[in-house]
């Protein structure tokens, strides 16, 4: 099965989120990235329909916005 | 292992979370609570930490409000 991926920026709301997430769907089961040390994936993530983190964008492809640590326009900064 | 409750208010971005997040987690993992058919719940809910609909309680204690569907002030109406 195609993983999902929980995008984050390291803030204290996505830190929080992320161990619950791999609690919950299990650790090999979920990629983690952290836009704030990538950006590089940051397009990636847009292009996902992710406007804020942290976020999961599931195998089926839908977002889950979960809680709100910041908006992505903010992460680019 | 406790349960989640994933607590929702039959609402369109509730009903496609919920089915995200009982494929994720499993359906034998999480329980699924309609605050709009059974608000004898929606105390419970409060009590746990829930603002808005859809989101789910871990068993850790944990609340994670998914996207957002509709404050609980509204649900209660």
């Amino acid at each position: 099965m195609k993983k999902s991926v929980f995008y984050h920026a390291g803030c204290p709301v996505c830190v929080s989120s992320e161990q619950d997430i791999v609690t919950l769907i299990g650790a090999d089961q979920v990629e983690v990235v952290h836009l704030g040390e990538d950006k590089s994936r940051i397009g990636e993530a847009e292009e996902a329909g992710v406007q804020s983190v942290p976020a999961l964008v599931t195998p089926a492809g839908h977002v889950l916005h979960i809680n709100f640590g910041a908006a992505l326009e903010a992460v680019k900064g």
